[in-house]
């Protein structure tokens, strides 16, 4: 038995964003778990098998992944973006700290990607420029006043924040909730981005400031970029608007 | 006159860890621009040309490339790791803002790779699992204030803390401040990994905590990273120990 577990990025939406080492990776496998539009997006051949499944049943997906793995196969487990943030690499973990010691004695390698919030940044220009954090407004699995107090600590550092997982059929309310919390901290007239299937067809990007953002435009596939005191916009005739983050903090332009 | 400006990202030590955009890109640039050792890493053609400069002269560096580009050359700044993540974009759309009106006017891209606690997260399994900050603790362009200040919130928010830039001969001490800072706030337990030359051959990754920590292994080629109160490590004999910080927060294993 020499099974092994490639947990795979396949970056934002764009097939040019995946890595060398992730596509050459995929190629070596023989089968490959993840949420089935993910699964949509890499090409297999004959002999590869998928085994989609739904986006809420990761730690099943982990689960099934070991297993399989464990009985000497080649594996995947794939992920948009980055498995390390937001994805599928600590599910993995956490079921092979939980499960039985063959588990952890896989071959087991994490391929890192392109996450959303790069993809978008790169589209915008360079908002994440300086100090940043990334949260997910997801509470499935915390309490929404760790989601609360993350956000509040993040707005206190006047750290550019970016927003994973902001909005769902099953939590309209959150992102609206999220950008309350912020404008009281930050005030009305910071730079926000909505950035909307980067990478892909319909990439939709939406300049607009705390005071103004219409948080019903934020749906499951949104990335929200909201600036720090220090981000602001610069205007191209003809062509998209810019956001900086700059790298000096305070200093005159 | 037709030219183009992209910021490239060549992605941590690793080739293989280079997007296929990026390479693409490259492959369809003049004139290269960069700190010397990012420019070794790419293979140019006998009719392109790569323009060194030392790792400090960020702004020289951008209006250098803007102007060329400006001249109607293929221009290509490269970045190692995400150029959007305490890298060269911020440098070139600060440079754009300032310089003339045909820098805005340009054809300017950015091209996203992955940034160097990526890479280390993807060696250490899933340490970037949950919400988290990146903060350079560079004080060339910030006052010590403003790191010591986000420093801070990011202990507060009980966030994971990645810091980029976390030593150089100039700053031998922040390293040492920041953990006392957090020490002071998170206490002595949090683990602590210390990723240097990730992707390089000369890789090496110790896995420590805030109490014991030696702040002298902490040079300019490594990438802090500090968990949160849910942070642990997973033991795996015979093989490397992972790094988790799981999905959900505070509930039982």
């Amino acid at each position: 038995m020499s099974g092994s577990l490639a947990v795979i990025g396949l970056g934002p939406g764009d097939p040019d964003w995946m890595t060398y080492e992730s596509r050459a990776l995929i190629d070596s496998c023989e089968d490959f778990f993840g949420y089935a539009p993910y699964l949509a997006r890499i090409s297999l051949r004959p002999d590869q098998r998928a085994h989609a499944s739904d986006n809420r049943e990761e730690r099943a997906r982990a689960e099934a992944a070991l297993g399989l793995a464990a009985q000497g196969a080649r594996v995947a487990v794939v992920s948009g973006g980055d498995p390390g943030v937001f994805a599928m690499a600590a599910a993995v973990v956490e079921a092979m700290e939980a499960g039985p010691a063959q588990w952890r004695a896989l071959d087991f390698r994490v391929s890192p990607g392109v996450s959303a919030m790069q993809g978008a940044a790169a589209r915008l220009g360079a908002p994440l420029g300086h100090d940043f954090c990334a949260i997910s407004l997801s509470d499935n699995l915390k309490p929404w006043a760790v989601v609360e107090r993350r956000l509040r600590a993040a707005a206190e550092g006047d750290f550019v924040i970016a927003l994973y997982n902001p909005a769902s059929k099953a939590r309209p309310d959150s992102i609206a909730a999220a950008f309350a919390l912020l404008r009281a901290i930050k005030g009305p007239d910071v730079a926000v981005a909505l950035a909307r299937a980067v990478g892909r067809p319909d990439e939709k990007i939406v300049l607009t400031t705390l005071g103004a953002v219409d948080a019903s435009l934020v749906d499951m596939a949104t990335l929200v970029i909201v600036g720090s005191s220090q981000t602001r916009l610069i205007a191209r005739p003809g062509l998209s608007t810019l956001m900086l983050t700059p790298r000096s903090y305070g200093a005159a332009r």
